[in-house]
Order: structure tokens, then sequence, then C-alpha cells
């Protein structure tokens, strides 16, 4: 309320500069900008908790432009908010080694907190701040120690709606009662194809209600500042939903070409930046000018955040007086770094231990370290008791009005949903506080490729527990079997694919996960049983690939992942039978083994003997290790696990007769070398 | 009406053998199929048209199972209905090479039109062939010819209505008005994890509505036939709305742990199975049994069914009479093949011709074959003017109350939807009449990965042009920028990537994509312009791989695809300066090239020399083909897109480098072998 010139004029600025940068660029989307200017004004000059000069201070409210590509409105707010953005970065948006970069990264530039663009993602990731706020505060807040209150903000356009991944993480939204979320939903009835009336006339309103949702409308968000305000406001006092406000703008406003989609993706032409600049009082000769009344106005806002981080820091710190232990491990989690001694829990083995499913292993491990990394929240897309995900103990993360858990809860129902559940997982990761799991089996991670895929962009450490993790998974059949996704995740770069063969390979896959504070990792994880190998060790699986059978003057190299280095062990002693001796190797994770020596590399891998690979999916990927492959190119089949293996010759037989081919195909070549001998290296 | 004891013995027929085969196998989901009994009785014995002695008649009714691990239902039905599925086939259910696998699967079983099981793909491939129904009817339907009248009935449970790609596809049918659509929700509270009320309690009814379906409800869906038959009626009149019938069943009904999640994955005990024989009047001794009251109430079905066609088929040699070019078009488009001569149509380039991009070079191939291949259907999930996927003349399929097309159009805006999108091309292919292609970015193909999964596995004919292929595309940046995608869709079977280096390889890449009735294609093409080569051919480059450029004596082989093909021809330039001899070799297919004679392949990629691959994304792949690998394994970045190859030196000078440098390392290696010489043959 009380909305001066002054407000107009930043307002004007905003979509100036968006105007000027895009045109410098000569590329980018300025209708976004010029249309959310007003509520962008609104949010951060009258709500916006943060202070630019500690981007990271916990108890910020957290603001993500979900339509990504509108990311000059972000970049001019952070440059008039005062944040490490100066005038020359904007001049330098989508330039090659810009801090503005086409779209938003979390990584690269200060004040963005997660990476947007990819449509439908920011809105879920906004799902995943807002839980990690409620039970951060959950855990932490005490009686006069409001310490963690913040609200997540996030801007959303048609596309983000349209996407399915939205849909998921809103229905849970929704469920979840997330009265610390509020969503300004850019109604401008306008995408890249034109109208949205050409493919998106559903009733947005209807749909989030039935989500459960509280809904606002804005009709005029051009410049109705007080009714946005009031919206908002609104918005903050409903505190067992979230809130979406259905706000109408014109994409592009001030354009000649303003409502229309071709001030969505492409630059403004001179004449209609020069027009705009005469009608808003700007120097038409000026780019990238902002007035000095817009600074003195953001200024102050700058000046109340800071004095607001200095507030919280004292009440942190009688909190800490009163509470010093949560004090302590809240410091300590926002650190990144895990518990003293936590790795101490991880489960080892021996050989003389039971054969066990991997994902059963890995609940073991859950079961041992939740204890004692109090960060860690799990969760499952409804496959609970498949993907063995949650400890005995865990309380979920409910509303405590359903009766079904609490705020508190570590253990997060995530519903058929697993792209939701991706992209809300990189959220939760985001926030600061937790470490955050999520499980489905591994042929539906795919359907979160997308989320993944900014996991690993945005260098989050969120993980999959990923099971049923091949054929072995047997009767649910091809529809269920991953073949393609393992070399698909591999191909990623910055994300850990761990498939370990056994009790202290899947120790070694939690630990390095939950040590890498900035890659996300998906472990594969059989259902099938698996013996305890002899000789292998965390420490060993840790370096992402060992030996783990050494022979004296080996014929061969077998190299294998997760279920099949027991049948390749197996195979040993098959080939033992006709005279050949044969080393065997376990590559758990090539992303770690790829970063060890080249010397230990070739310990591993030598020159001198040929290699054969053996993994019962998709051989893509493993003529970087070896000179042979044995995989399945092709879909599987439903059936017992030991018939499916059977019918695709994984027997130690079947590994035995390829090691013979291998053996006879590469005897003629003097020297063999090993594939990690390269030319030259890779750009990195 | 009129449910007699017979309707109730048939229903109960299908719950006995639904935990009589899942008993057997030992696994598989009895819930499903026994809760859902009356509902698919009153659907098959009233209203589903069909004739189990011709499972490919066109005007058949389609009859989805999206919650396709209830499949024993299906199998139960296809077996009563007189399907070319036994008794024996019910006994092999979920053994290995049975057509009876554990989630239905289209190109296995007669009976099946589509393969679900990955949940929200079913129902929203019925949206696909809702679609098709509509078209097709719009383009053949005459006055006194109702010629294609069928309806698309879909069974989905609360996972499919959980799953984004649902919502995306029901959002679209909802604004696209198909009334031949009706969907019926198994409404059993139940999920993996237990009760829905943990992670789904959003109002179902009401976000149907919200997309502008017709929504029923039937409250008891265990034994009020009288109400499902009254509703599915309701369903069938409601001409410009899909209908969902939200009906309240019971999971695994008869058993003792009906209503449980106990009942949902897992086979009832034998002593459940023996009381809920005998409550039911079957002998508890005996398994598989089917009382002959049955087969005459399911046989009466059939020979109605199997007159049905008879008539039509008569309808349609009449029809032939009247409208034979319609009636030849119709019967070509069947038969799954195209127009004789359409590939005369195919643009022809020379290296005279300029430099264009391939996303534009495909609009060019659609701009020349849609008017000779009429069953082409195309569309993008909103970004038509960037994938150029619209030809000029092109009517939008639109309800035609919208003013903005009507269901003759052959261009499908779908919105901001590529995961819906993805099974809705597979719905329409599956249809049996279209040839469906649908456009994005490359990068958001990967949205769509649980769609293109089941194009490759149900073997339909889908096309996917997928432009902005690389860091060519520039300032978007990173987030949108391809790394893995071409490695994860290589790595699946049955699928085809294409990577056109300029004209000739585009059309190539069309001619093989519309030729292949079996397999999918993805169309990876660029934004930036692109030289016509000297001695590409549509012909050599229909082989997936050929020699481009030819030297005596090469030293090397510079391997490569797309945009950085005529980046290796300058590279042989700069080479040349040096005294080095290059060839060069363009694969844009390596699934095709994969399939010509291992003679032909060596003599693409001969022993003797070494060679080295060029491509600016993952080289995971790239060491099935050559000796060493230039591309991109991090992500890439935001600029100009001349800037960001310079950066990463995908230049000629950046190329040679490496060029030497594989030279240099393979000096010493005497009789180079080509890593098309494998040990043995992979299992195909």
């Amino acid at each position: 309320m009380g909305y001066t010139k002054t407000d107009e004029l930043a307002i004007n600025t905003i979509r100036v500069l968006a105007a000027d940068a895009t045109a410098h660029a000569n590329s980018g989307h300025p209708g976004a900008p010029m249309g959310m200017a007003p509520v962008a004004h609104v949010l951060y000059s009258k709500f916006l908790k943060f202070n630019p000069k500690n981007p990271n201070w916990l108890n910020r409210d957290r603001f993500v432009l979900s339509n990504g590509h509108g990311c000059m409105l972000q970049y001019a707010l952070l440059h008039l908010y005062g944040y490490a953005l100066s005038i020359d970065d904007l001049k330098a948006f989508r330039h090659v080694d810009s801090i503005t970069p086409g779209h938003p990264e979390a990584h690269d530039t200060p004040g963005i907190e997660v990476t947007t663009g990819p449509l439908g993602q920011g809105i879920s990731n906004a799902v995943g701040l807002a839980i990690a706020q409620a039970h951060t505060a959950a855990i932490y807040n005490k009686p006069g120690f409001d310490l963690v209150n913040n609200y997540t903000y996030a801007f959303l356009g048609d596309g983000c709606l349209m996407e399915g991944v939205s849909s998921e993480a809103c229905s849970l939204a929704g469920h979840l009662q997330l009265g610390n979320l509020i969503a300004i939903y850019d109604d401008n009835h306008i995408s890249i194809d034109g109208d949205t009336n050409q493919a998106f006339t559903e009733d947005v309103k209807k749909r989030y209600e039935s989500y459960g949702w509280h809904v606002l409308e804005v009709s005029d968000g051009d410049s109705d500042l007080d009714s946005i305000e009031k919206a908002i406001k609104e918005a903050q006092a409903v505190k067992d939903k979230p809130t979406i406000i259905k706000l109408k703008t014109i994409i592009g406003f001030g354009s000649k070409n303003q409502g229309t989609h071709g001030v969505h993706g492409s630059p403004l032409k001179a004449d209609d930046i020069k027009q705009l600049k005469e009608k808003w009082g700007f120097n038409p000769d000026e780019s990238f000018a902002v007035p000095q009344e817009v600074y003195d106005l953001t200024g102050k806002v700058v000046s109340a955040g800071a004095a607001a981080e200095q507030e919280w820091n004292k009440l942190f710190a009688s909190y800490g007086e009163k509470y010093k232990a949560e004090h302590d491990d809240l410091t300590r989690r926002l650190s990144g770094k895990l518990p003293e001694g936590w790795e101490k829990s991880l489960p080892v083995y021996t050989p003389a231990d039971s054969a066990v499913a991997s994902r059963k292993l890995s609940e073991i491990v859950l079961q041992k370290i939740h204890s004692v990394i109090p960060e860690l929240v799990g969760g499952s897309a409804d496959l609970t008791g498949s993907n063995l995900t949650r400890w005995k103990e865990a309380v979920d993360f409910q509303p405590p009005a359903t009766g079904l858990g609490d705020y508190t809860g570590r253990y997060i129902r995530y519903g058929v949903r697993e792209h939701g559940m991706g992209a809300i997982l990189n959220g939760l990761a985001a926030y600061g506080t937790i470490i955050p799991y999520g499980g489905t089996f591994l042929n539906f991670v795919s359907y979160a490729a997308g989320a993944v895929r900014l996991s690993a962009l945005s260098q989050q450490r969120v993980i999959w527990v990923a099971t049923h993790d091949s054929i072995g998974l047997g009767e649910d059949g091809p529809t269920h079997q991953p073949i393609e996704t393992l070399a698909h995740f591999r191909a990623l770069p910055n994300c850990m694919v761990w498939r370990p063969a056994d009790g202290n390979e899947t120790s070694a896959a939690y630990y390095v996960a939950l040590t890498s504070q900035h890659t996300p990792s998906i472990l594969a994880l059989s259902r099938q049983n698996l013996p305890q190998l002899e000789s292998s060790t965390i420490e060993r699986a840790a370096k992402g690939g060992y030996v783990l059978h050494e022979v004296e003057g080996a014929h061969i190299t077998l190299v294998s992942t997760g279920s099949e280095v027991c049948i390749c062990i197996d195979a040993v002693k098959e080939l033992e039978k006709k005279g050949i001796k044969a080393r065997v190797v376990s590559i758990p994770c090539f992303e770690v083994f790829d970063a060890q020596s080249k010397d230990y590399r070739l310990s591993v891998l030598p020159d001198g003997i040929p290699s054969l690979s053996v993994e019962v999916m998709s051989t893509m990927g493993w003529e970087r290790y070896t000179h042979e492959q044995f995989g399945l190119n092709r879909f599987g089949a439903s059936g017992a696990y030991l018939d499916v293996y059977k019918k695709f010759e994984f027997t130690p037989e079947g590994i035995a007769k390829r090691a013979q081919a291998t053996i006879d195909f590469w005897k003629d070549v003097p020297n063999i070398r090993s594939p990690i001998n390269r030319a030259f290296q890779q750009l990195i």
C-alpha cells in the first residue's frame, strides 16, 4: 500500500533492464520479465526476507523463478537488491563464462536458489524447499525461538503448469498442507505457440483447489500493486494450505507487441525499446541505466535485510545458549559436513555372512546410519516395501492433522510420482539442512530424467535408491527391466551411478554418496540375493573400481558390477577347469573410478591381457574399460529370475564361453593395450 | 440390465483365474483383477465391439489396461472372449517366453492394444487412440458410412492418476473434447504403500472436471452391475467430452485380505484361494477351471462380434464402390505401407545448395512429403516455431467448436507436455491409420523417456523431431544443451537415433524412419546452419554410416555426426597443411549402421588406421566405433554458438590437434584393429 511514482520507476527499470539485456545479447526472453516486474517489485520491496551480503542465510525467504527463461527478471532484481551481480554482469547476459547464463544456474550466481529453465522443475523444487522449511522448523524451533519461519515464493507460467512434474509435486504439496509455499502464476495467456487457448484450456483455479491449495486471483497484475500486496498477505496468513495467486498480466508490458508471443522469446527491436524508454521517462540513448531513486528504494530494503539477519544471528546465538546441541547440530548441517565418526555405523561384511539382496543391504545401511545422520530424509514413490527405504522407527513426514505423522518426520510418502519426487529432492537438498534420498525402481528413475539432470547440473547431493536394477527383477518383465538406464545416467556429467556387488560395496556406495557434497548418486540395487565377496572392502570399493580376484599369469580380466560379479567369480572356477586363469575386477561406479590416478586405474585394468565386461544390460560405455563386452542390447524377458539369466546365458558357463572367445580373439595381438590408455585428455 | 447368476459366475471366474494364475506363477497382482472383474464383465459382455478372430479389425473398440500390473484381468478376458490365448497360456503367466508376460506387451499377445505397466502410460496412450479415432473418422466417414466410430476404454488406478504423464495427456484430452474416450478409475483406495490417504488426497473428480471431462461416480463397483452399465451408457452419450467413471471397488474382492495392500502385489495363500472357490461354488481342488455356462455366455459375445465385423466389412466394401480412392487409401494405411513412389518427394541437395539448419531441412522434408503421405500427423510440445514441425498449409487438429481447426487437422498442439506427447504418439501409432511425429528440443525428449522406452519395446513407428540438438543451440545454455541424451537413446534397444549432417542425410533419416514400421526414431536436428556436403546421398546415408571423404594412404579416420561433420571436413584441410591425410566418415545412426554387413562396416571403419570420433556431447558409446573420442563429458555453456564451440575447441584446429595426438598415440601399434571386429556376437 502507499505505492508512489518511485515504485513505478523501479518496476519500469526492471522492464528496461530486461529489454536492454536481451537486446544486447541479441537473444533471450523479455516478455516474462516485463510482465512480472510489478509483482516482483512488490514481493522484493515489501515481503521478501533476505540479506544479499549473505545469500546463504538459513532463514531467508526462498525465491524460485520456475519460468527460468524469464531470468533477466531475476538478474535485474539481484542487481537492484544488492547481490554480487553488477551492471557489467547484466551486460554479459548470455555470454560465455558470465554469471548470467541463459537460464539461471544455482551454482554460478549468488542469490539463485535452484537451477531452472526446464519447465515445471522450479515450482516442484519450491515444494521441496517448503517441505525442508517445515521439517527444519519442526525439528529446531522452540518456544520463544521461531528460528526457521521463512516462506518459499515461486513464480511460474503456463508452461510450468502444463508439465506433469508440477502436477505431481503440487498434488503432494496440497496433501502435505504446506502453508509456507506461495506460488504466483503469470497468467498471460501466451506460450511459444501463441495463445494458450490452442492447448491449455483447463480451469487452473479448479485444478489447484482439487489439490487442496488456496487459490487467489488478481485481475490486474500490470498496475494494481495494492491488490498484489493484499493477495500475498492473505497467502501468508493461510497456514494449512499452499497458495497459488493467479495473476493476470500482459506479457512484454510496454512493448509495441505486448500481449503477443512475439515478445516471448525474442529481443525487442531498437525502435520498440526507444519508445518504451521515452514513455517511461528513461533516456532512449542510454542502456542499462538505473535511476538513483531506484537504488535508494532498493537500498533501504537491503539495509533492512541485513538488519534482519543480524537480529536473527542474535536470536540464534541465544538459542545456542539454551539449546546447545541443537544449535551445534544445525550449524554443522549448514556446513554440509556429516557428524564426526558417522562412518563407523556403516555395516561391514565378511564372506561368512549370508547372501542378501543389495536393496536389503541398503535398508541395513539406512537402519544403521539414520540415527547418526539426522539430516537424512528418505522416502519412496509408493514402493516402500520394495525399495526397502524406510527404517523401522521412522516417522512419516505428514501434516499432524492427518494423524499419520508430523513435520518432524523423516520419511516422505511421495506417491507414484517419480518426476515430482526427483524435483522435490533437488529442493530439499538446496535448502541446506537436509540430505534427501528417494526410492523407486531403477527403470523408473527415467521418468525423473529431467530432475536428475538438474541434480547433476546444479550439484545437489541427492540420492536415488534405485532397486530392481536389472532383468534380475524377474517376473515383472521387460516393461520394468532396465537396459539403457545405467548408460543414460553414466553419460550424465557429475552423476555417480553405483551398482554394488555386495554388502561392503553397498556401504561404500553410501559412504561416497553421502560425503560427496556436490554430486547426486543413483544406487542401482538388486532384488535378488548376492553373496558377500572375498576381498571386497568399503575402502577398496570407495575407489569406484578395484581388483577383487588377482591371479598370477592371468589370461583375462573379467570386469563386472553388481549382481554379475558373483557369477564372474563362479566363471573363474569354470575357466580354471580349462586351464584358464582369470582376474576379476569390480567397477561399482564409473564416475568415481575415472577420478582415480591413471596408475591406479592401470593397476586394476592392466596392459598385456584382454578384458571382458559382464553386465546384464546395454554394453554401451563398457568399451571405455574393456576389450570385449557381454551384455544385453535387447529387452529382457518375464520369468523367474534364474530362468531369465539362463535364457540370456548370464551363467558361469555363458561367461566362460565368452571369456574363451575373448582370449582367442586377442591372442595374436602383441602388447595388448589397456583401454585406460588414451591419446589425449578429455576436457573437464 | 437383467444380470443373472451366470454373470456373477463369469465375474467370479475372472477372479478365480487371476488368483490361480498368480498363485501358479508365485508372482503377480491378483488385487486389481479381482476388484475390476465386475466392470470388465459389463464392458466386455455388453459394450465392447471386437472380433477376437481378427484383433486388427479397424473399427473395434480399443481397450487399454493402464494399470498393467493387473494384466491377469486382461489375459483372463482375452481367454474367455475367444482370443488366441489358451488356458495353457494362462498357466504360463509370468514364465519365460510365454505370451502372458508380467505386464501386457502389445507385440506379444493378440488383443493387447498397447504395452502397459509403467504407470500413467496406458491412459495417455488411450488419449492417442481416441485422437486417432476422431481423426480417422473425420477423414473417412461419409454420409451413410459411419465407418469409424469406435470407443476407447481405459481402466486406470490411483497410480496412473498420480503420474504426471497422465495429467498432461488428460488435460489435453479435455481440451480436445474427445467424446469417444471413456476411462474407468478403479477407486480402491489402495496403493503399494497402503491407504492412498498417505499421499493422494486430492479431489480427483474436481481435477477431471477442471480438465473439461465429464465425471461420473459409481459407489458400488463390486456388485452393482446395473449402475456400472448405466454409467458407461451415459459416457457413450456424451459426445463433446471424455468421461471418467469413478468406480468404488474393493481390491482383491473375495480374498480374506480384500481391501488391503496385502492383495495388491502378492499371490493369495492356498487357504485363501480355497475359501473363495468354495464361497463361489468352484471346486477347490481344481485350478484354471472355467464353467461351461461362462464359455456359453462369452461365446455369444464372440459370435456377435464376428457378425459385427462381417457387417462392417460389407459396409466397407460398398464404401469402396462409392469412395474408391478413400477405400484404397485406408486399406493401404492399414497395411503399414507408404504410398507408391512417395520417396520421390524427398528433397535432394548438392554442395552448391546453401547451408541450412537441419531443423529447417526437416521442415522442408515435411513440407514436401505431407501431401503424399496423408497419414503423417505432426505436432509439437509448444515449440512449433523452433522445431519447425508445421507445414504451411497444415490445419490444426482441434475441436471444431474452438474455431481453431477441426478433427481432419493433421497438426496437434500438444502444449508444454513432452511426456504426455510421447505417450499419445504411441497411442496414435497403435491405432493403425496414422504415422505420428512430435517436436521438442532434444534435451526435453528426456522428459518423455518413459514413453520413448515403450515406443521401442512395443515397436511403434513414432518419430521425434528433436531440434536444438547440442551446445550449438547457444545462448539457452547448459539447462537446454544435451550431453547425455544421444547416449541414452542409443543404448535403448530398437530405437533409431539420427543426427544428420546435411540435407541428404536429413532426407535419409526421414526415409528410414518412415519405412521402418516397427521402430521409433529420434531425429536430432541442429539450430545452426549446416553446409551441404560433397558426396552425401540419401542412399549412402540410409546405411546409417558411410565414407564421406576417402583418401589414399590415410593416416586417420575422423568419424562424426550432425553439425560436427562439416567441421571435420575443415579439419581435413587443417591436417593437410601438416602432411596428414584424413578420411571422414559420417555415422548419422548407430542402430542402422550396426545392421549392415560386417564387410560393409569394415569398409567404412577399416583395419590398419586409427580413428577419432568427434561429437559435441558425451563420448559414451563412441568407443564401439573409434579408437579415440573427442566429445564433451561435462555440461555446456551459455553463449553465442560459435563462442561455445570455440570454448570447447570444436574447431578445425581443435580437431586437428586431437587427430595428431591420436596418430602419435597409435603409431607404434602394428596392425591396428578396427573396433568393428569383435570376439563374439551380441545376443539379439
